[in-house]
């Protein structure tokens, strides 16, 4: 099976309003609540595929048995969550009516103790020799370790497990010493990771720094990918029109799900591209448009670049 | 004992950002979580003053649950609520940390069944012949007919208990109908209700249409009150920085608790301008400052106004 790691789960929340005024009063008019948090998107995606997925991470509260109970719902995904005492976050995006625009408010997440900390970490000890591939996704909820996507990346390599890991700041410069053969960071992180706005340069530095392959999601430009067997860029076919949220989750699933598979790089991102951009088109994160995923698979443009450049 | 119905209960939930821009994302550096609706925002603050209360409505869901665990947890509020399936709504408020200002979103509440409004009519039936008085508060949730009030205005009516009605729009404007014993609209509400802006005309036209007495809450400039024993205006000593939400929920506890004691209109406006003050020196709604309170209550101006004007 696919493992997915999530140590700040959240119940995501979307409020649609007419349309967000700071300092008034809006009535919401529809609310949708989902499981989430991105190595739960991850795994919806990938229990959507067909393959073999179990989530573990960190839940717990009200929220957490709404997010657990959801999960459920979304038939596929093996929930091993390690439960805690407080209360899994909310995410909470308000949707303009008018502009079809996106406001994000994320809660920090709840204190971890340090015993459920450790108690997390003999589960992924449990888990990991069942797995062919591992992902680390998101934000670190607070009394977690600045350096613990580290830790849990010396212990899948240490199995033989490969590990990929999406997360930004501090938890990603320490998570890549630890040699992750794959991180997938989106433009802001790779720029606030590297120093440098420039992709190209910036996949390459983020190399040097321990990532084995890079792949960097870039919106709209799809996707650079600086890996030991070569350079690719990968594009949709156009501009598409939707919901972003979740794009680079589905991306993550790509990946992932093609590596399990023992596809080369090309094979990687074509799925990756092509299940983003039909994440982008699906309403929700951690939902894509299946139709549209396999005409989109055909249709993406993966690219070799000249090392050289 | 007083009693406060509260239909569309709420989980209220405070986010404190930096600064909310539309369209942009935002972490939440402080998450608070309080009981709310009108009704149960009123029983809290006439808890605290030492009077016994009780609260009925509607809630239920893990919302519900959170809602009822606050309850019992900020002491002297009987838990009369009726259990509803759907789940109690979220409000959520957006506290600027820059300007202090506030932005709200309003969730419209659980779709109540009509067994379950059935069995609300019958928990008020048993509950009105201990009260001494009765508050009516707050929006209506799906479902619930929206002449509710006006029939629970009746049924109080009939038993001899006063009751006052603090709602707007529709049910107001039904509810009003039924001669509730008073109303305190704000000044948006009032103009809602009559189409006038000038408070003194409007507040006369509401007892024309059928309220016995009229306390308008006017914000900064105070309470206006048109009642069958005269014309009052009341104002705290000076303008007051802080958090208006939940000011008029205190000026209902205000006017409540001294027509329990049997108090004249003077003292009636005198601790509801004094409570709704110490509430906006408060950090949250259902909440006030009790030194406060007893300095305003001596300092508040309730002045006569000429009935010809």
């Amino acid at each position: 099976m696919i493992l997915t790691v999530t140590l700040n789960t959240a119940l995501d929340i979307t409020y649609r309003v007419r349309s967000l005024r700071p300092h008034a009063e809006h009535r919401v008019s529809e609310v949708v609540e989902r499981p989430g948090g991105k190595g739960v998107n991850v795994a919806r995606v990938l229990a959507a595929l067909g393959y073999e997925v179990t989530a573990t991470g960190l839940a717990g509260g009200p929220t957490g048995r709404l997010l657990r109970d959801g999960l459920a719902a979304s038939a596929g995904v093996t929930d091993a969550l390690v439960t805690v005492t407080g209360a899994t976050r909310r995410t909470v995006a308000v949707m303009d009516e008018l502009t079809g625009d996106t406001t994000q408010l994320n809660e920090p997440g709840p204190h971890i103790t340090p015993a459920e900390w450790s108690g997390f970490l003999r589960a992924y000890d449990a888990l990991l020799p069942d797995a062919s591939a591992v992902a680390l996704c998101g934000s670190l909820p607070p009394g977690v370790p600045v350096g613990a996507y580290a830790g849990l990346i010396r212990v899948a390599r240490s199995a033989g497990v490969p590990v990929l890991l999406d997360t930004g700041g501090e938890p990603l410069r320490r998570g890549i010493a630890a040699r992750p053969d794959i991180i997938k960071p989106n433009a802001s992180e790779l720029a606030e990771l590297t120093g440098s706005h420039e992709p190209a340069r910036a996949t390459r530095d983020a190399r040097r720094r321990g990532a084995q392959a890079v792949v960097a999601s870039l919106g709209p430009d799809g996707l650079l990918a600086e890996t030991p067997e070569g350079r690719w860029r990968a594009a949709p076919p156009g501009r598409l029109r939707g919901n972003p949220a979740g794009a680079g989750d589905a991306a993550v699933a790509g990946v992932l799900s093609a590596l399990v598979d023992g596809r080369p790089w090309p094979d990687r991102l074509a799925r990756a591209t092509a299940l983003s951009a039909a994440a982008v088109l699906a309403p929700a994160a951690g939902e894509f448009d299946p139709a549209a995923y396999e005409r989109l698979l055909d249709e993406a443009a993966v690219t070799e670049e000249d090392p050289a450049a």
